[in-house]
Protein backbone atom coordinates (compact mmCIF):
# COMPACT_ATOMS: atom_id res chain seq x y z
CA UNK A 1 0.00 0.00 0.00
CA UNK A 2 1.79 3.05 -1.11
CA UNK A 3 0.63 5.55 1.66
CA UNK A 4 1.38 2.53 4.25
CA UNK A 5 4.96 4.17 5.61
CA UNK A 6 4.86 1.42 8.43
CA UNK A 7 8.66 0.17 8.97
CA UNK A 8 7.99 -3.39 9.74
CA UNK A 9 7.18 -5.24 6.40
CA UNK A 10 5.38 -8.11 7.97
CA UNK A 11 2.35 -5.72 8.80
CA UNK A 12 2.77 -3.69 5.50
CA UNK A 13 2.41 -6.88 4.10
CA UNK A 14 -0.46 -8.00 5.70
CA UNK A 15 -1.76 -4.85 5.41
CA UNK A 16 -1.58 -5.42 1.17
CA UNK A 17 -3.07 -8.95 1.92
CA UNK A 18 -6.09 -7.49 3.63
CA UNK A 19 -6.86 -4.82 1.49
CA UNK A 20 -6.70 -7.19 -1.97
CA UNK A 21 -9.10 -9.42 -0.40
CA UNK A 22 -11.31 -6.67 0.48
CA UNK A 23 -11.17 -4.81 -3.24
CA UNK A 24 -12.12 -8.32 -4.42
CA UNK A 25 -15.12 -8.34 -2.56
CA UNK A 26 -16.06 -4.85 -3.10
CA UNK A 27 -15.56 -5.39 -6.91
CA UNK A 28 -17.22 -8.62 -7.08
CA UNK A 29 -20.14 -7.05 -5.73
CA UNK A 30 -20.00 -4.11 -8.76
CA UNK A 31 -18.60 -5.79 -11.40
CA UNK A 32 -19.31 -9.69 -10.86
CA UNK A 33 -16.48 -12.51 -11.45
CA UNK A 34 -16.01 -12.60 -15.06
CA UNK A 35 -15.55 -8.97 -15.70
CA UNK A 36 -13.12 -8.34 -12.69
CA UNK A 37 -9.21 -8.64 -13.57
CA UNK A 38 -6.41 -8.76 -11.58
CA UNK A 39 -5.72 -4.99 -12.62
CA UNK A 40 -8.44 -3.71 -11.12
CA UNK A 41 -8.71 -5.74 -7.89
CA UNK A 42 -4.75 -4.28 -7.76
CA UNK A 43 -5.86 -0.84 -8.82
CA UNK A 44 -8.78 -0.84 -6.19
CA UNK A 45 -6.50 -2.13 -3.32
CA UNK A 46 -4.03 0.33 -3.90
CA UNK A 47 -1.19 -2.16 -4.92
CA UNK A 48 0.95 -3.55 -7.79
CA UNK A 49 -0.16 -6.36 -10.02
CA UNK A 50 3.03 -7.97 -8.82
CA UNK A 51 1.87 -7.49 -4.89
CA UNK A 52 -0.87 -10.00 -5.79
CA UNK A 53 0.90 -12.62 -8.04
CA UNK A 54 3.05 -13.14 -5.30
CA UNK A 55 0.72 -14.24 -3.36
CA UNK A 56 -2.05 -15.73 -6.15
CA UNK A 57 -1.63 -17.72 -9.24
CA UNK A 58 -4.79 -16.26 -10.29
CA UNK A 59 -7.99 -14.57 -9.82
CA UNK A 60 -9.68 -17.45 -9.26
CA UNK A 61 -7.45 -17.78 -6.47
CA UNK A 62 -7.79 -14.48 -4.83
CA UNK A 63 -11.43 -15.21 -4.78
CA UNK A 64 -11.29 -18.41 -3.46
CA UNK A 65 -9.71 -16.80 -0.26
CA UNK A 66 -11.65 -14.00 -0.30
CA UNK A 67 -14.99 -16.55 0.31
CA UNK A 68 -13.36 -18.77 2.74
CA UNK A 69 -14.18 -16.74 5.89
CA UNK A 70 -18.07 -16.95 4.80
CA UNK A 71 -17.44 -20.25 3.99
CA UNK A 72 -16.16 -21.37 7.73
CA UNK A 73 -18.72 -18.98 9.27
CA UNK A 74 -21.79 -19.97 7.34
CA UNK A 75 -21.05 -23.47 6.68
CA UNK A 76 -20.26 -24.77 10.40
CA UNK A 77 -21.94 -28.08 11.48
CA UNK A 78 -24.53 -27.97 13.92
CA UNK A 79 -24.62 -30.86 16.76
CA UNK A 80 -28.12 -30.50 18.41
CA UNK A 81 -27.85 -34.67 19.30
CA UNK A 82 -30.46 -34.78 16.10
CA UNK A 83 -28.80 -36.09 13.16
CA UNK A 84 -31.46 -35.54 10.32
CA UNK A 85 -32.22 -31.94 11.99
CA UNK A 86 -28.57 -30.86 11.99
CA UNK A 87 -27.52 -32.20 8.41
CA UNK A 88 -30.93 -30.50 6.89
CA UNK A 89 -30.03 -27.53 8.50
CA UNK A 90 -26.12 -28.05 7.28
CA UNK A 91 -27.03 -28.33 3.66
CA UNK A 92 -29.92 -25.70 3.55
CA UNK A 93 -27.10 -23.59 4.72
CA UNK A 94 -25.41 -24.62 2.02
CA UNK A 95 -28.11 -23.87 -0.89
CA UNK A 96 -28.58 -20.59 0.88
CA UNK A 97 -25.08 -20.13 0.07
CA UNK A 98 -25.10 -21.41 -3.16
CA UNK A 99 -27.98 -19.18 -4.23
CA UNK A 100 -26.42 -16.00 -3.43
CA UNK A 101 -26.02 -13.56 -6.15
CA UNK A 102 -22.15 -13.27 -5.40
CA UNK A 103 -21.41 -16.33 -4.00
CA UNK A 104 -23.12 -19.07 -6.70
CA UNK A 105 -21.68 -17.74 -9.64
CA UNK A 106 -18.17 -17.61 -8.09
CA UNK A 107 -18.75 -21.04 -6.69
CA UNK A 108 -19.88 -22.25 -10.50
CA UNK A 109 -16.71 -20.09 -11.91
CA UNK A 110 -14.24 -21.78 -9.75
CA UNK A 111 -15.52 -25.14 -9.71
CA UNK A 112 -15.81 -24.96 -13.75
CA UNK A 113 -11.89 -23.20 -13.67
CA UNK A 114 -10.73 -26.04 -11.56
CA UNK A 115 -11.73 -28.96 -14.27
CA UNK A 116 -8.89 -27.25 -16.04
CA UNK A 117 -6.05 -26.05 -13.15
CA UNK A 118 -4.83 -28.81 -11.12
CA UNK A 119 -3.44 -26.17 -8.50
CA UNK A 120 -7.07 -24.48 -7.92
CA UNK A 121 -8.61 -27.93 -7.86
CA UNK A 122 -6.01 -28.85 -5.59
CA UNK A 123 -6.46 -25.44 -3.50
CA UNK A 124 -10.74 -25.44 -3.97
CA UNK A 125 -10.58 -29.21 -2.07
CA UNK A 126 -7.95 -28.08 0.51
CA UNK A 127 -9.51 -24.59 1.78
CA UNK A 128 -12.94 -25.40 0.63
CA UNK A 129 -14.34 -28.90 0.60
CA UNK A 130 -12.65 -31.21 2.63
CA UNK A 131 -12.49 -29.08 6.12
CA UNK A 132 -16.66 -29.25 5.65
CA UNK A 133 -16.54 -32.94 4.35
CA UNK A 134 -14.29 -33.70 7.72
CA UNK A 135 -16.30 -31.41 9.89
CA UNK A 136 -19.39 -33.47 8.50
CA UNK A 137 -17.47 -36.80 8.58
CA UNK A 138 -17.25 -35.86 12.55
CA UNK A 139 -20.67 -35.05 12.75
CA UNK A 140 -21.43 -38.44 11.74
CA UNK A 141 -19.06 -40.36 13.48
CA UNK A 142 -20.74 -38.40 17.01
CA UNK A 143 -24.18 -39.98 15.24
CA UNK A 144 -22.56 -43.41 15.16
CA UNK A 145 -21.39 -43.02 18.98
CA UNK A 146 -25.02 -42.39 19.83
CA UNK A 147 -26.04 -45.54 17.94
CA UNK A 148 -28.19 -43.65 15.32
CA UNK A 149 -25.74 -44.11 12.55
CA UNK A 150 -24.65 -47.77 11.40
CA UNK A 151 -21.40 -48.05 12.66
CA UNK A 152 -20.23 -50.13 9.78
CA UNK A 153 -21.00 -47.51 7.25
CA UNK A 154 -18.52 -45.96 5.00
CA UNK A 155 -18.48 -42.18 5.77
CA UNK A 156 -17.03 -40.73 2.75
CA UNK A 157 -19.23 -42.73 0.98
CA UNK A 158 -22.44 -41.41 3.45
CA UNK A 159 -21.17 -37.98 3.04
CA UNK A 160 -21.63 -38.69 -0.85
CA UNK A 161 -25.20 -39.68 -0.16
CA UNK A 162 -25.92 -36.75 1.57
CA UNK A 163 -24.31 -34.04 -0.59
CA UNK A 164 -23.88 -35.25 -3.67
CA UNK A 165 -27.55 -34.63 -5.19
CA UNK A 166 -26.34 -31.23 -4.54
CA UNK A 167 -23.55 -30.65 -6.82
CA UNK A 168 -25.52 -33.07 -9.12
CA UNK A 169 -28.36 -30.18 -9.08
CA UNK A 170 -26.49 -27.34 -9.09
CA UNK A 171 -23.94 -28.07 -11.93
CA UNK A 172 -25.48 -29.96 -13.98
CA UNK A 173 -29.16 -28.45 -13.64
CA UNK A 174 -31.00 -31.71 -13.50
CA UNK A 175 -33.53 -30.40 -10.87
CA UNK A 176 -33.82 -27.50 -9.07
CA UNK A 177 -32.41 -27.22 -5.79
CA UNK A 178 -35.73 -26.45 -4.03
CA UNK A 179 -36.43 -25.47 -0.32
CA UNK A 180 -37.73 -28.55 0.72
CA UNK A 181 -34.56 -30.48 -1.11
CA UNK A 182 -32.06 -30.93 1.98
CA UNK A 183 -35.06 -32.27 4.44
CA UNK A 184 -35.93 -34.76 1.73
CA UNK A 185 -32.27 -35.65 1.02
CA UNK A 186 -31.34 -36.60 4.22
CA UNK A 187 -34.68 -38.51 5.40
CA UNK A 188 -34.10 -40.53 2.16
CA UNK A 189 -30.28 -41.08 2.77
CA UNK A 190 -31.05 -42.27 6.36
CA UNK A 191 -33.96 -44.37 5.74
CA UNK A 192 -32.61 -45.93 2.26
CA UNK A 193 -34.43 -46.62 -0.65
CA UNK A 194 -35.48 -50.42 0.11
CA UNK A 195 -38.62 -51.37 1.48
CA UNK A 196 -37.92 -53.21 5.21
CA UNK A 197 -39.66 -56.49 4.34
CA UNK A 198 -37.96 -57.47 1.08
CA UNK A 199 -34.37 -56.53 1.97
CA UNK A 200 -32.15 -58.83 2.05
CA UNK B 1 -17.82 -32.04 -48.84
CA UNK B 2 -15.90 -30.98 -52.05
CA UNK B 3 -15.76 -34.31 -53.87
CA UNK B 4 -19.20 -35.22 -53.03
CA UNK B 5 -20.96 -34.63 -55.99
CA UNK B 6 -24.23 -36.03 -55.38
CA UNK B 7 -27.58 -33.76 -56.21
CA UNK B 8 -29.08 -34.53 -53.16
CA UNK B 9 -28.76 -31.59 -51.13
CA UNK B 10 -30.13 -33.58 -48.27
CA UNK B 11 -28.03 -36.53 -48.59
CA UNK B 12 -25.10 -34.13 -49.07
CA UNK B 13 -25.74 -32.30 -45.97
CA UNK B 14 -25.87 -35.67 -43.89
CA UNK B 15 -22.52 -37.05 -44.99
CA UNK B 16 -21.35 -33.33 -43.77
CA UNK B 17 -22.77 -33.93 -40.97
CA UNK B 18 -21.36 -37.28 -40.50
CA UNK B 19 -17.88 -35.97 -41.61
CA UNK B 20 -17.84 -33.64 -39.08
CA UNK B 21 -18.56 -35.97 -36.62
CA UNK B 22 -16.11 -38.18 -37.54
CA UNK B 23 -13.29 -35.92 -37.77
CA UNK B 24 -13.59 -34.63 -34.51
CA UNK B 25 -13.54 -38.24 -32.83
CA UNK B 26 -10.43 -38.43 -35.24
CA UNK B 27 -8.97 -35.37 -33.56
CA UNK B 28 -10.15 -35.38 -30.14
CA UNK B 29 -7.88 -38.86 -30.09
CA UNK B 30 -4.92 -37.02 -31.69
CA UNK B 31 -4.46 -33.83 -30.25
CA UNK B 32 -7.01 -33.71 -27.14
CA UNK B 33 -10.41 -31.55 -26.73
CA UNK B 34 -8.15 -28.38 -25.38
CA UNK B 35 -6.08 -28.08 -28.60
CA UNK B 36 -9.03 -28.61 -31.11
CA UNK B 37 -10.57 -25.97 -33.32
CA UNK B 38 -13.20 -25.11 -35.19
CA UNK B 39 -10.87 -24.87 -38.17
CA UNK B 40 -9.37 -28.46 -37.32
CA UNK B 41 -12.34 -30.33 -37.57
CA UNK B 42 -13.74 -28.06 -40.76
CA UNK B 43 -10.30 -29.38 -42.46
CA UNK B 44 -10.20 -32.72 -41.49
CA UNK B 45 -13.62 -32.85 -42.42
CA UNK B 46 -13.36 -30.99 -45.61
CA UNK B 47 -15.99 -28.86 -44.99
CA UNK B 48 -16.16 -25.24 -44.51
CA UNK B 49 -16.19 -23.71 -40.72
CA UNK B 50 -19.64 -21.90 -41.64
CA UNK B 51 -21.15 -25.40 -42.60
CA UNK B 52 -19.98 -26.64 -39.02
CA UNK B 53 -21.69 -23.19 -37.72
CA UNK B 54 -24.46 -23.94 -39.48
CA UNK B 55 -25.58 -26.86 -37.25
CA UNK B 56 -23.30 -26.11 -34.06
CA UNK B 57 -22.10 -22.51 -32.02
CA UNK B 58 -19.11 -24.10 -30.69
CA UNK B 59 -16.77 -26.52 -30.71
CA UNK B 60 -18.14 -27.80 -27.05
CA UNK B 61 -21.44 -28.38 -28.62
CA UNK B 62 -20.08 -30.58 -31.72
CA UNK B 63 -17.90 -32.83 -29.28
CA UNK B 64 -21.17 -33.36 -26.88
CA UNK B 65 -23.33 -34.36 -30.14
CA UNK B 66 -19.83 -37.38 -30.74
CA UNK B 67 -20.20 -38.64 -27.75
CA UNK B 68 -23.94 -38.97 -27.30
CA UNK B 69 -24.29 -42.81 -29.62
CA UNK B 70 -21.46 -43.91 -26.96
CA UNK B 71 -23.22 -42.65 -23.89
CA UNK B 72 -26.57 -44.18 -25.40
CA UNK B 73 -24.62 -47.42 -26.01
CA UNK B 74 -22.62 -48.01 -23.00
CA UNK B 75 -24.85 -46.48 -20.25
CA UNK B 76 -28.13 -48.43 -20.89
CA UNK B 77 -30.01 -49.58 -18.36
CA UNK B 78 -30.28 -53.18 -17.58
CA UNK B 79 -32.90 -54.70 -15.54
CA UNK B 80 -32.10 -58.57 -14.30
CA UNK B 81 -34.46 -58.09 -11.88
CA UNK B 82 -32.12 -57.58 -9.22
CA UNK B 83 -32.18 -53.49 -8.66
CA UNK B 84 -28.84 -53.75 -6.81
CA UNK B 85 -26.95 -55.31 -9.11
CA UNK B 86 -28.33 -53.45 -11.84
CA UNK B 87 -27.39 -50.13 -10.73
CA UNK B 88 -23.92 -51.38 -9.41
CA UNK B 89 -23.34 -52.27 -13.31
CA UNK B 90 -25.04 -48.87 -14.41
CA UNK B 91 -22.81 -46.65 -12.16
CA UNK B 92 -19.50 -48.86 -12.95
CA UNK B 93 -20.25 -48.27 -16.70
CA UNK B 94 -20.73 -44.89 -16.21
CA UNK B 95 -17.37 -45.11 -14.10
CA UNK B 96 -15.64 -46.67 -16.40
CA UNK B 97 -16.58 -44.10 -19.26
CA UNK B 98 -15.57 -41.27 -16.73
CA UNK B 99 -12.08 -42.95 -16.94
CA UNK B 100 -11.67 -43.18 -20.75
CA UNK B 101 -8.96 -40.92 -21.58
CA UNK B 102 -10.47 -39.17 -24.05
CA UNK B 103 -14.42 -39.30 -22.90
CA UNK B 104 -12.93 -38.21 -19.21
CA UNK B 105 -11.46 -34.87 -19.82
CA UNK B 106 -14.49 -34.04 -22.78
CA UNK B 107 -17.02 -34.52 -20.00
CA UNK B 108 -14.66 -32.02 -17.27
CA UNK B 109 -14.23 -29.54 -20.35
CA UNK B 110 -17.94 -30.03 -20.89
CA UNK B 111 -19.43 -29.45 -17.50
CA UNK B 112 -16.90 -26.57 -16.95
CA UNK B 113 -18.04 -24.82 -20.13
CA UNK B 114 -21.75 -25.34 -18.92
CA UNK B 115 -21.18 -23.37 -16.18
CA UNK B 116 -20.92 -20.14 -18.09
CA UNK B 117 -22.85 -21.30 -21.07
CA UNK B 118 -26.79 -21.61 -20.74
CA UNK B 119 -27.36 -22.83 -24.15
CA UNK B 120 -25.17 -25.88 -23.82
CA UNK B 121 -25.63 -26.50 -20.32
CA UNK B 122 -29.33 -26.84 -21.60
CA UNK B 123 -28.25 -28.98 -24.70
CA UNK B 124 -26.06 -31.59 -22.26
CA UNK B 125 -29.04 -31.85 -20.07
CA UNK B 126 -31.00 -32.64 -22.67
CA UNK B 127 -28.71 -34.87 -24.57
CA UNK B 128 -26.51 -36.72 -21.86
CA UNK B 129 -28.08 -36.18 -18.58
CA UNK B 130 -31.86 -36.25 -18.61
CA UNK B 131 -32.18 -39.03 -20.65
CA UNK B 132 -30.10 -40.81 -18.58
CA UNK B 133 -31.58 -39.99 -15.48
CA UNK B 134 -34.88 -40.81 -17.28
CA UNK B 135 -33.99 -44.52 -18.23
CA UNK B 136 -32.72 -43.99 -14.10
CA UNK B 137 -36.18 -43.31 -12.96
CA UNK B 138 -37.81 -46.09 -15.20
CA UNK B 139 -35.40 -48.81 -13.74
CA UNK B 140 -36.69 -47.56 -9.96
CA UNK B 141 -40.55 -47.57 -10.87
CA UNK B 142 -40.00 -51.42 -12.13
CA UNK B 143 -38.08 -51.88 -8.67
CA UNK B 144 -41.32 -50.11 -6.76
CA UNK B 145 -43.53 -52.40 -8.71
CA UNK B 146 -41.65 -55.29 -7.71
CA UNK B 147 -42.06 -53.90 -4.08
CA UNK B 148 -38.12 -53.61 -3.94
CA UNK B 149 -37.87 -50.09 -3.65
CA UNK B 150 -40.16 -48.18 -0.92
CA UNK B 151 -43.15 -46.87 -3.25
CA UNK B 152 -43.26 -43.39 -1.36
CA UNK B 153 -39.94 -42.53 -2.12
CA UNK B 154 -38.96 -39.15 -4.44
CA UNK B 155 -37.81 -40.93 -8.05
CA UNK B 156 -35.47 -37.67 -8.31
CA UNK B 157 -33.89 -37.29 -4.77
CA UNK B 158 -33.34 -41.71 -5.03
CA UNK B 159 -31.42 -40.77 -8.51
CA UNK B 160 -29.66 -37.73 -6.45
CA UNK B 161 -28.81 -40.42 -4.03
CA UNK B 162 -27.19 -43.24 -6.46
CA UNK B 163 -25.32 -40.60 -8.92
CA UNK B 164 -24.71 -37.29 -7.11
CA UNK B 165 -21.88 -39.09 -5.00
CA UNK B 166 -20.29 -39.83 -8.84
CA UNK B 167 -20.20 -36.05 -9.50
CA UNK B 168 -18.87 -34.97 -6.14
CA UNK B 169 -15.96 -37.04 -6.52
CA UNK B 170 -15.53 -36.84 -10.41
CA UNK B 171 -15.96 -32.67 -10.51
CA UNK B 172 -14.68 -31.85 -6.71
CA UNK B 173 -12.09 -34.77 -6.59
CA UNK B 174 -13.14 -35.12 -2.98
CA UNK B 175 -11.87 -39.01 -3.06
CA UNK B 176 -11.86 -41.28 -6.03
CA UNK B 177 -14.02 -43.20 -7.83
CA UNK B 178 -12.76 -46.38 -6.91
CA UNK B 179 -13.90 -49.75 -8.09
CA UNK B 180 -15.59 -50.89 -5.20
CA UNK B 181 -17.27 -47.25 -5.12
CA UNK B 182 -20.43 -48.30 -7.71
CA UNK B 183 -21.21 -51.09 -5.35
CA UNK B 184 -20.57 -49.17 -1.75
CA UNK B 185 -22.72 -46.30 -2.84
CA UNK B 186 -25.78 -48.68 -4.20
CA UNK B 187 -25.40 -50.52 -1.15
CA UNK B 188 -25.83 -47.71 1.54
CA UNK B 189 -28.30 -46.03 -0.79
CA UNK B 190 -30.68 -49.08 -0.48
CA UNK B 191 -29.59 -49.37 2.88
CA UNK B 192 -30.03 -46.22 4.57
CA UNK B 193 -27.21 -44.78 6.52
CA UNK B 194 -29.61 -44.86 9.76
CA UNK B 195 -29.48 -48.21 12.50
CA UNK B 196 -32.77 -49.84 12.27
CA UNK B 197 -33.46 -49.94 16.16
CA UNK B 198 -33.24 -46.28 16.48
CA UNK B 199 -35.55 -45.63 13.56
CA UNK B 200 -37.98 -43.14 14.50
Amino acid sequence: MPNDRSPDPARRSERAHTAILAATRELIMTMGYDAMTIEAIASAAGVGKQTIYRWWPSKAAVVLDMWVPDVEQQLAFPDTGDVAADFTTQIRAMMELSQDPLFGPSLRALIAEAQHDQALAQKLLDRIFAPRAEQGKERLRAAQQARQVRGDVDLDVAMDLLYGGFYRRFLLRIAPVTADYPKAVVDAALAGLMRRRTRR
